[in-house]
């Protein structure tokens, strides 16, 4: 397909073949590749070019000579590649290439969460203006095709509720801890040695790289515009197996929770560790797998559950994508303008029971003063757990509360974290039902 | 939009406004007017005709004027709607008035399984030809948007297995069994009084039902076309609480199973009581709940589950449809030819692991009656097991094989039916991993 460059007609796919630029070729770049190789009598996808740093490093002899390598990334967009897939990560240049390819007329199919959870309204907006197609199912959950089953599937019903475990690091480090009974430092440790963690797990365990799925999730399914910094992240690094045991005893387990509900023009949307039942789905997750229920009004709970991470279940979701745009491009001319994202006020002011572990030094009067001030405060406690075996220099117990909002709860934890009997600050998770 | 009638754009919906014919106005046709009335500021769709028999019946005072009713198909096929949505249910005239109106040049959404499942192809390459859209994602577990998953989200991978729970009643029935220790035809009894099973269960207890929904999802996922006659379905009537007794001993529960699996150029496929996991989804579906797990070569096992059945959730699912049906009218013009489903050799001859549930008279010498027969077919014992409490004249056991071919054991369990000492026929089921 020789098209002039400039012309309208550029990136349109031709029926028979579309050329694909590959930006960025690491672990998932070359299974996007090997996929490619591997389908290529079955689709109308042809790779054309690959673009990486440091380029004679990167080059794999299974890549055939008709496609071009290159390092300077004007190669690709002055090209009459009709797609660039954008898998380098991280906002910059990220931002810029994704927003120059769009403005050259490729449609452009993208892995990178930070960069959709940030510039994705101004991003879609930008390819609706040049009538191309942003696709970024690979974001969230990997190869679970939780964003197409929003849009496609459940289009047709009005979605108030996503709640899931995006991040396998954190359910891998969790499981650890469960099953275990190490510390949560060991648990880290063993993660990063089996390749589940970065040398720098912040991202993961203190809530920031599921937030930016839940952000993502939130537009496409809720309709709900919301800046990453307005979502409360919670970390799960206070967590012991102290707290597994209690949450046992209650009929729970413990994982990290992102959840996102409309209520009353108000987006609650939080990502932290949460209790939740042992028989729900969201408790049976092993390792890297990652789960999505989505609650409509009409249609009730849907579940989606997959292989969160990885190349290959990526490359799966970008591929997908990719065969998503081909039979897209047509419709764009036609399409109904899409209800604009909403921008929301966010809360994380959740109202849901609570699971509140104190480490004291034992003395007489400690719950009738704890009960003291969730009774001021109007806080109603469900149970009061304490495990045998435990010195009485740091004894930890457990209370739990009747259904409340975080912000009276933050108040009375407040007031009670003056204490002196106290080791330790408390920690707080809400009960899921 | 008034077009010409027989015009080529007649039925080409305006990016503004759709209009929309209902053809069957049951539970899920009066659902699906629902639903759109309630979404109606947040799409463009717009219902136009209802047909039904006796719509003095049916007529309902919440839907506007605006809207036709007739008795008649004609009415529906010479209008100017662009989308009739079929829910009457049956082959015919179900057959016959969707296929007039891709002749007439419009689009079809339909839920219509047992429809699909017979002429699914031949009605697909008809709206190809007509460049219409034929949309049936309601057709296979009602909300659970499983077929667009297949579709859109692992349209990059191959996929070569799918495995499910389809069918509501069944999974009502086998978990009262399990629960209550009831007679099947209690459980059964009490489905009917529920509202979860017909006045004649046929359909759902031998398979019927779940078999033309793993038809369409085989067709869906595998690429692979298959008459439905083709497909081995056992009926879950023989079951009983004895049953659930020794799988929950061996680690398992019984639930009723879908599967289609491509291997070498076979396509096995079976609806049947099966053995699976305790600890699998499939084992912890409640009610009328829905269950799809894929697997696919390059991006593993993707479960998705929700509520398969219900006025709701199948509209969901039609809506879901009908909005895609919009958002596609313009793309057919360019979309490249899908490959068009394989015929594939069918065959239920699975390899797995087997349960057997023999009946008998006690007497010396029946373990090695069987045995014997067992060994001359190069079947192997992985266990034999015999609860305590049942008297000598109807004395269940069961013996469990390791992994061997369907064919193979039907062979041995003919031999074995001639015994004598067998109060009733021998019961085997797939014990799946």
């Amino acid at each position: 397909m020789a098209t002039s460059i400039g012309s309208i007609e550029k990136a349109r796919c031709d029926a028979r073949e579309c050329k694909v630029a590959l930006v960025g070729f690491g672990t998932v770049g070359k299974a996007v590749a090997g996929l490619l190789a591997a389908r290529t009598h079955e689709h109308s996808l042809r790779l054309t070019h690959v673009f990486n740093r440091d380029i004679c490093s990167k080059r794999v002899g299974w890549i055939g000579d008709d496609v071009q390598w290159t390092e300077d990334i004007n190669d690709v967009l002055a090209s009459d590649a009709d797609i660039v897939v954008e898998l380098m990560g991280g906002l910059h240049p990220a931002y810029e290439f994704v927003r120059r390819a769009l403005l050259e007329g490729k449609s452009v199919v993208t892995a990178n969460k930070q960069l959709m959870a940030r510039y994705g309204s101004e991003l879609m907006q930008l390819s609706r203006e040049k009538r191309r197609v942003l696709a970024y199912g690979a974001c969230v959950a990997g190869g679970v095709p939780v964003l197409s089953g929003l849009h496609e599937g459940l289009g047709g019903d009005r979605l108030y509720k996503l709640c899931g475990v995006l991040n396998g690091t954190c359910n891998y480090i969790l499981t650890k801890l469960e099953r275990e009974g190490v510390s949560f430092d060991q648990a880290l440790d063993e993660a990063k040695q089996a390749g589940y963690a970065e040398a720098d797990p912040t991202d993961d365990i203190d809530g920031y790289d599921a937030r930016a799925k839940l952000v993502i999730l939130a537009r496409a399914g809720l309709n709900a515009e919301v800046n990453s910094e307005q979502v409360v992240c919670r970390s799960i690094r206070r967590l012991t197996k102290t707290d597994f045991e209690y949450a046992h005893q209650m009929g729970y387990t413990i994982r990290q929770i992102s959840r996102a509900e409309v209520e009353d023009g108000v987006l609650y949307a939080a990502v932290e560790p949460a209790l939740v039942p042992h028989d729900s789905p969201l408790a049976k997750l092993e390792g890297s797998q990652n789960l999505v229920v989505s609650t409509g009004e009409f249609g009730g709970e849907t579940v989606f559950s997959g292989h969160g991470a990885g190349g290959n279940p990526t490359a799966v979701a970008v591929v997908s994508d990719l065969l998503h745009v081909v039979r897209s491009q047509a419709q764009l001319a036609m399409e109904p303008d899409r209800p604009r994202p909403r921008q929301y006020e966010v809360s994380s002011d959740f109202e849901a029971a609570r699971y509140m572990r104190f480490v004291v030094r034992d003395a007489p009067g400690i719950i009738a003063a704890l009960a003291g001030v969730l009774a001021k405060h109007e806080l109603n406690i469900d149970s009061i757990l304490q495990q045998p075996g435990h010195g009485k220099s740091a004894l930890p117990f457990v209370v739990s509360l009747e259904p409340c909002r975080t912000a009276s709860l933050d108040v009375a934890l407040n007031e009670i974290s003056r204490f002196e009997f106290l080791t330790e600050p408390p920690l707080s998770m809400p009960i899921l039902a």
